[in-house]
């Protein structure tokens, strides 16, 4: 029977206790939230719910086309034009979600004949990227900006070093000023996926490239989400002009596919408008993790130092931190839980987000319910 | 300098006449609107807006997670179940769009060791999934359900063949019965998307495999966008809940990118609900694109008979196409214009779409400016 064989790898799933399964929420959820990327608390925020309810009445439930045919309204203009000021890029592009973004950018980015030297540690997306350019793709071990230098210096001719800024398994920032040199080294671009630094990292949440002072460059892009510090849904590519205006030309995730809803368009920018209003908040998310982090670490768990708003907790084993997390969840706390196949060094953990709303007692229930639950 | 080889695409296509640029449209563009894909005229209407508005109030303006995590709320779990019972499929699983369904459907149903046949008409997302899949992948020649029979009997173990049924550029559909037959002699899966077959085919618009007697079948997979006769954002997979719960497990585009925007949900829930209670808007959509064509055809222009709601109409070539759509918008008609290489087979088209809501007097209106203004 056709699809007969995924009974087969369901049932080896179920012997080892590895099987995913949803888990709809309900809208008044009692849980303590420490599992979202709503960095910022913002998605909740009401000018941000009605920054939606308003684009959609206005622009329609929907952007009705492609980007290149109806689905570019002025409110999609407006959107990148804010995102490119407030991250300091000359241009920006907007996709339906940041998976989309990272495939246009590294396809586009990575021509036949090019070399793509990619971080061990990143993202799906960026992997999904490398596997469907048509450049070689070179991963090179996590973190480790002498490994990109000695991969750029084997080949000739164009190339790109993709990175997450900020990993978003461990948390860990990427060594951005050094793979920058690396590039430069060798004429080669940037091109740098800042999900969990958008909001969190550089002034005002101007993010990781901003924090680094490669903003602007003509030899940096720059990929992020619109879905975790800004509450929404959607992803940008912001860079030079020349690299969105050829995104528009060449790439698939662009050209192929239907506009970004106007509500997240609208969702996303007005939280982009409150962070430049409230631009604390991009520092309090970071407070909120260094604390959650000191917290942790005095209980005798091992949590990773946390670079951005993530912080990652060691689990001994993967059935470990599933029952970990499920006795967090009953113990009233949402946390992530990371592990195999989803973390490329196989090790299970609890994964924490800071938001910069929580307050100390809720940092110190956090704390206490995963150091009581701990295997 | 890093990226500047492209400049010299750029100057190239400048060159060629293939340069595309974004044209903003305003919330009250007085263009007649035949290039969207808002088949029914839904992305307006004030259920789906409110739709969206009230979904964005009540869960937020993003999901805040990936699906697994925080992103499934109780209301990604309806617009699911209603989707399911509409189409006639034991389960389906919504995405953050239709390319990361296709990416979904494709990579996860055509392991390693897996054949899978492909229709060389096929959407750009179809593709792009063939290639990050880890099977093979044979391209068959367009509709012929023969070729795919053949491809089949070349192959011994798991395989599947994948089809758009509608195909977007030219409107024609798939010979899904003679497909799903050759399947079947080949014990393989059949994965259709129904992009554009979604509320305009089938019993009140549930889509072209429920059209064929295809619903529900075991080894039938079908996926579909939110964006199109839905008049919002998103996208669908459709089959056993074996291959659902499968892709919750597997598919990278499903675990690794957030989940759907609530007020995407909410106005394609609504806009789902709308079709239950009207059903004739589908019918009503199929009647306009048969009179588009009658009387493009009747003013002598070379159009291909609609199977569903896309009317393709020939241009001599890509630089008249353009110039073609051009001079339809400055008489105040909006189209589509497909040309290389965005068309598989090298043919420039203006591509019109059939609006559920579209009057007589603008239907005529419509005809006249293009032939009127024909090259
Ligand atoms: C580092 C990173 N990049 C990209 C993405 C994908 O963004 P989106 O969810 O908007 O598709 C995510 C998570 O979702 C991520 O963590
Ligand atoms: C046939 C087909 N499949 C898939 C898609 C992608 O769907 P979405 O725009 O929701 O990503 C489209 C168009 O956008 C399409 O025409």
């Amino acid at each position: 029977m056709a699809f007969g064989w995924i009974d087969e790898q369901a049932q080896a799933r179920r012997r080892a206790g590895l099987v995913r399964t949803l888990r709809p929420r309900p809208a008044d959820s009692p849980l303590l939230d420490l599992a979202s990327n709503d960095y910022l608390g913002l998605a909740h925020h009401p000018e941000v719910t009605e920054g939606a309810a308003r684009a959609a009445r206005t622009w329609g439930g929907g952007a009705t086309g492609s980007r290149l045919v109806t689905g570019t309204t002025e409110l999609h203009a407006e959107l990148e034009r804010e995102l490119a000021a407030f991250c300091g890029f000359e241009a920006a592009l907007v996709f339906s979600s940041g998976y989309a973004a990272n495939l246009a950018a590294v396809t586009a980015l990575g021509p036949h004949g090019s070399l793509i030297v990619s971080d061990a540690g990143n993202h799906a997306s960026l992997i999904d990227g490398c596997r469907l350019a048509r450049g070689a793709t070179q991963v090179v071990g996590h973190g480790d900006p002498e490994a990109a230098r000695k991969a750029l210096a084997t080949h000739e001719g164009t190339a790109i070093v993709v990175s997450d800024t900020v990993f978003s398994v461990d948390g860990d920032q990427a060594p951005l000023a050094e793979l920058a040199a690396a590039c430069r080294e060798h004429g080669a671009g940037l091109v740098v996926d800042d999900a969990h630094g958008l909001g969190v990292l550089g002034d005002g949440g101007r993010g990781a490239p901003y924090a680094t002072g490669l903003a602007g460059a003509e030899d940096v892009v720059v990929t992020a989400t619109l879905s975790k510090s800004l509450g929404s849904q959607g992803g940008v590519v912001l860079g030079p002009a020349r690299v969105t205006g050829h995104l528009v030309n060449a790439a698939r995730t662009f050209i192929f596919d239907t506009g970004l809803a106007p509500a997240a368009a609208g969702a996303a920018l007005a939280a982009l408008r409150l962070l430049v209003r409230e631009p604390e908040r991009a520092a309090r998310a970071r407070e909120v993790a260094s604390e959650l982090h000191a917290r942790l670490t005095a209980a005798g768990l091992e949590a990773v130092r946390p670079d951005a708003a993530v912080v990652s907790v060691r689990a001994p084993s993967p059935e470990q931190a599933v029952r970990w997390a499920a006795d967090c969840r009953t113990a009233g706390l949402a946390v992530g839980c990371f592990r195999p196949p989803s973390v490329p060094d196989g090790i299970s953990r609890l994964r924490l987000t800071a938001r910069a709303d929580l307050s100390g007692a809720e940092i110190e229930r956090a704390v206490r319910v995963i150091g009581e639950t701990r295997p």
